[in-house]
C-alpha cells in the first residue's frame, strides 16, 4: 500500500538550518561550571586553550545564546552530506505490529558512518581559521576517528588519533580508512606519551579506555607546536554542533505536523542523543511539550543509571578540567568483551544536569539484547546499523511494542547515529552465539568510584 | 559559498518513477535472440522456466514495452531505500579545478551497499508470487549476494549463495551479512554440485570465477523443489528493473533543466550501466540528444575492449542457454590479484549491440589507477567507494580534466553503484603500495577464445 506520508522525509538543502541550538539558553538550571583543578575555579578561556580551539572554548563558556548561526564554511561542509534521511519505519512498524509511530533520523550516510562528522567538520574548520596546523583526538570505536581524519583531509590539516587498543583490534579497516585520508593511528595506551607509558607500566595488559586515550590525545596536543586537542563528545560545544540533528528533525517533522511523544537516543558521552533533543528538550522546557526523553546505555559501562553525578576528570591521567557529570570514575575501564563504543566513563554535564533534574530518563541495555534488536531492525528496516545505534532501536522497539500491549498510537522518534560495517566482527560473534554479557559488579564499580577525586564539591 | 543548486538533489517518494524503461524497445535493431544450445533456434519460454522464475522469462522474452509498470509490492520494497540521492560533486570539481559539471546517482545507501538491490527486490517479489519456497545465486565480489539475501529476508524465502571462492576469502565480512539475513553461502567451487566437483578435479587449486559460480547455483536451482535461479546482471530483465536508476536520475535533473553530456558507468555485466543509461540512450537511439556513453571495465577482463561480439554460454558448465554478447570466453577466468568485481568474462546482450553498432563508448582502467581515483574522490567527496564504482569515477575524472584542457564546461554523470564498506583489505593494499596491475596477455585471452562454442552463427 501507498503510505500517507513518505518513507524517507528528505528535507532541501535549501530548508538545512542555518543556526545550532544551544540548549544550555533554555536551561533553568545551568551545568555546574567546569573547574580548574587546581584552585577549583571555573575554568577561564586562558586555562583551556593552550588546549582546544579558541572558538571552541568560547562556545564551551558562553551558554547564553539559544541560536548560534553556522558559519557559511561549515554549511558549506554540511552540504558535503546533509541533510540527512528522517525515516517513517514502516517496515518495522509492521513487523511489529504495533499502532505507534516510529521515526529515525539517519546520521549513516557518510563514510565515518556516523553523527561525528556534524562536530568534526566544525571543529576543523575553526582550528584551520585559527592558524593551526595539525589536531590529535581518540577514538574509541573509531567513528570519531574516522570522522576526524575526514574533516582533516578536507581542510588540510594533519591529524593523530589515539585509538583504544581493543577496538583498534577488533576493527583494523577503522583504521585503514584514517590513514586513506592520511591521519596517523596510534592504539593506546602507547609508548609515544608519558601518560601512556605510566599506564602500560601499571597494566601491561591492558586493552585500553578511552579516558586513557584521551590523556594521550592531549598530552600531544600541548606538547606539538601549532597543535591542538579535539573531542568528540561530553563537551557542551560538541553537543552544540550536534544540534544540527534536531534541528533538522525538527524541520522535518513539522513538514508533515508531526509531534514526537517519546525521544530515544544512545549515550556514550551524549553527542548524537544531546544534538538530536536539543531543539525538543528546548520546548519542554519551556513547557511548550510533554515529550519523554530516553537516553539508553550499555549495561556494561552505566554511567547514567550506576554512576554519581560528581565532579571528575574527563581523562584516566587527571589531565583535563573538572567537569560536574554523572560517571563512573575516570579510572573505570570497561569490559573488554563489549562490542561497541559508548564506553566512556562519564557523561555530557548538559545531559547529566538535566536527567538530574528529571528532564529525561534512562536505561541500560545488554549487548546480546541490542544485537537482536538490531538484526530485527536490518531485516526489515534494510540498514546495518552500529552496535552503539542499537541501544536505541531496543528501546524505540520496546515503547512500540508497549503501544501495542496499551494499544496507544505514540509518535516514537529516535536517532539511528551510525551503521555498523565496521562492526561486522560483532555480528559474527553475535551470529555464532559467543557474545557475551559483562555487567560490572558493585565492587568493580567502586573500583571506579575510588578515582573521582576528593574535593569539596564532592562530598 | 552557497551553490546555485543543491549537493543533493533529491526527488520526492511522490516523484519515484512507476515505470521501468525497456531500451530494447526503442533499439532500432534488437539484439540477437537467445539460443537454445542444442537446437541452436531461438529459445521459448517453456525453455528457460526450469531455471527463472516465470515473470523475470516473460520480460526477458518480451521486448516490445517501452515502459513497463512496476508493480505496487515492487514499488513498496523501492521505498525502503530509494529515491537515491543524485548527487552535485562540487568538492570534486574544485579539487580538479574543472569547468565540468559532475553528478553522480548514488545507489550505495542500502546494507547491500550497492544498485543491485534494484533488481534483488523484484527477482524474490515475482518468486514469492510464483509460489516459490526458495532461490539459488552466484555472487563475486559480493553486492548481487548480499541484495538477494536482503530481498529473500524481505519476502520470506530460503537462499543458496555460490561465492566465488577468492572473493569469499578476501571479504569474510560479506558473509557474515548475508548469513545474518539468512542465507546460506558456499565458496564456489564446491563440492555440493557436480559442476564444482568437475572444475575442482581439472584445478584444485582455483580461486573460482563467476562463470564458474552460475554453473553451481543453476544446478542447485533445477535439482530443488520449488526453487528457481536468479541473477544479478547480464540478462535484459536486470537491465529493466536497474532502469530505475536512470529514470530516477532523469526526474532529478529535469528538475533543474540540466542535459549531460557524457553519462559514464563501470560495466561487469552491465547492470547498473544499462540502468543508468537506459532512458538516456532512448533519447539517443531517437535522435532527440547527442549524449556520450562510456562503458569502464577493468583490464584484467576486458570483454567490451578486447573481446568479442558472438554466441557464447553464460556459464563455464556451459548450462545455459546461448547469448549474443562481448565475450572474453565461458572459460576466461580472470587474475585473482583482481580486487573488486567486474570479473565476468562476458556482457549484457543489449549493452553488447549498443557498443557494436557505435552508440557507445567502452574503455578499460588498471586497479592501480583505479583506486588513486578512488581515494581521490573520497577525500574531495567524502564517500568510500566501491573498487568496482571507480571504474566510472576514474573516467568522470578524465572526462572532466580533458574539460579542463579544453575550457569546455560539458556536463559528465556517471553511476556511483556502490560503497566500499567491505573492501577495505584492497584499500589497505593500496595503501601498502601492494597492489598490481595483471592484464591478460594475447595468449591468455586466446585460451578463453577457445572455449566460445563453434556454432555457425561465431563464424
Amino acid at each position: 500500500m501507498k503510505h500517507p506520508i513518505p518513507t524517507r522525509i528528505y528535507i532541501t538543502q535549501e530548508e538545512m538550518p542555518e543556526y545550532w541550538y544551544d540548549l544550555r539558553a533554555e536551561m533553568k538550571e545551568k551545568p555546574d561550571p567546569i573547574l580548574h583543578p587546581g584552585t577549583l575555579q571555573p575554568v577561564m578561556a586562558a586555562d583551556m586553550e593552550p588546549v582546544f580551539c579558541k572558538e571552541s572554548v568560547k562556545q564551551e563558556l558562553d551558554s547564553t545564546t539559544r541560536l548560534v548561526p553556522i558559519p557559511e564554511g561549515i554549511l558549506d561542509f554540511y552540504r558535503a552530506y546533509r541533510p540527512s534521511a528522517l525515516i517513517r519505519a514502516f517496515y518495522l512498524e509492521k513487523e511489529l505490529g504495533t499502532p505507534a509511530e516510529i521515526y529515525y533520523k539517519f546520521e549513516g550516510i557518510n563514510t565515518s558512518g556516523s553523527h561525528k562528522l556534524n562536530s568534526a567538520g566544525p571543529q576543523a574548520f575553526y582550528a584551520k581559521e585559527e592558524g593551526l596546523e595539525c589536531l590529535s583526538t581518540e577514538t574509541g570505536a573509531g567513528q570519531w576517528g574516522t570522522a576526524m581524519a575526514m574533516a582533516c583531509g578536507f581542510f588540510g590539516l594533519g591529524l593523530t588519533v589515539y585509538m583504544v587498543k581493543v577496538s583498534s583490534e577488533q576493527k583494523p579497516y577503522r583504521k585503514a580508512v584514517m590513514e586513506t585520508y592520511g591521519a596517523k593511528v596510534i592504539p593506546s595506551p602507547s609508548n609515544t606519551t608519558e601518560a601512556g607509558q605510566k599506564i602500560l607500566k601499571e597494566n601491561p595488559d591492558t586493552g585500553g579506555s578511552l579516558g586513557c586515550a584521551i590523556s594521550e590525545a592531549v598530552e600531544t596536543a600541548v606538547k606539538t607546536s601549532k597543535c591542538r586537542y579535539v573531542l568528540g563528545s561530553v563537551l557542551d560545544h560538541v553537543l552544540l554542533h550536534q544540534s544540527v540533528i534536531g534541528m533538522e528533525a525538527r524541520t522535518a517533522l513539522d513538514k508533515y505536523g508531526i509531534k514526537p511523544d517519546i525521544i530515544i537516543g544512545c549515550a556514550g558521552g551524549g553527542s548524537n542523543f544531546g544534538g538530536l533533543i536539543a531543539p525538543f528538550m528546548g520546548e519542554k522546557i519551556a513547557e511548550k511539550s510533554s515529550t519523554r526523553f530516553i537516553a539508553v546505555e550499555p549495561a556494561s559501562c552505566p554511567s547514567f543509571t550506576r554512576g554519581r553525578y560528581v565532579y571528575d576528570f574527563g581523562d584516566t591521567a587527571k589531565m583535563t578540567p573538572l567537569m560536574r557529570m554523572q560517571t563512573l570514575g575516570n579510572g573505570f575501564i570497561p569490559s573488554s568483551s563489549h562490542a561497541g563504543g559508548l564506553r566512556y566513563h562519564g557523561m555530557s554535564p548538559v545531559l547529566s544536569k538535566l536527567y538530574h533534574d528529571g528532564y529525561l530518563e534512562a536505561r541500560s541495555e545488554t549487548q546480546t539484547g541490542i544485537f537482536d534488536a538490531a538484526v530485527r531492525f536490518m531485516k526489515s528496516e534494510g540498514i546495518l546499523p552500529a552496535p552503539e545505534s542499537s541501544h536505541a532501536i531496543k528501546a524505540a522497539i520496546d515503547e512500540a511494542l508497549e503501544c501495542k500491549r496499551s494499544g496507544e498510537k505514540k509518535v516514537i522518534l529516535f536517532c539511528l547515529s551510525g551503521t555498523g560495517y565496521f562492526d561486522l566482527s560483532a555480528y559474527m560473534s553475535y551470529n555464532a552465539k559467543t557474545l557475551t554479557d559483562e555487567i560490572p559488579t558493585d565492587e568493580e564499580l567502586e573500583q571506579g568510584f575510588a578515582s573521582i577525586p576528593d574535593i569539596p564539591q564532592n562530598r
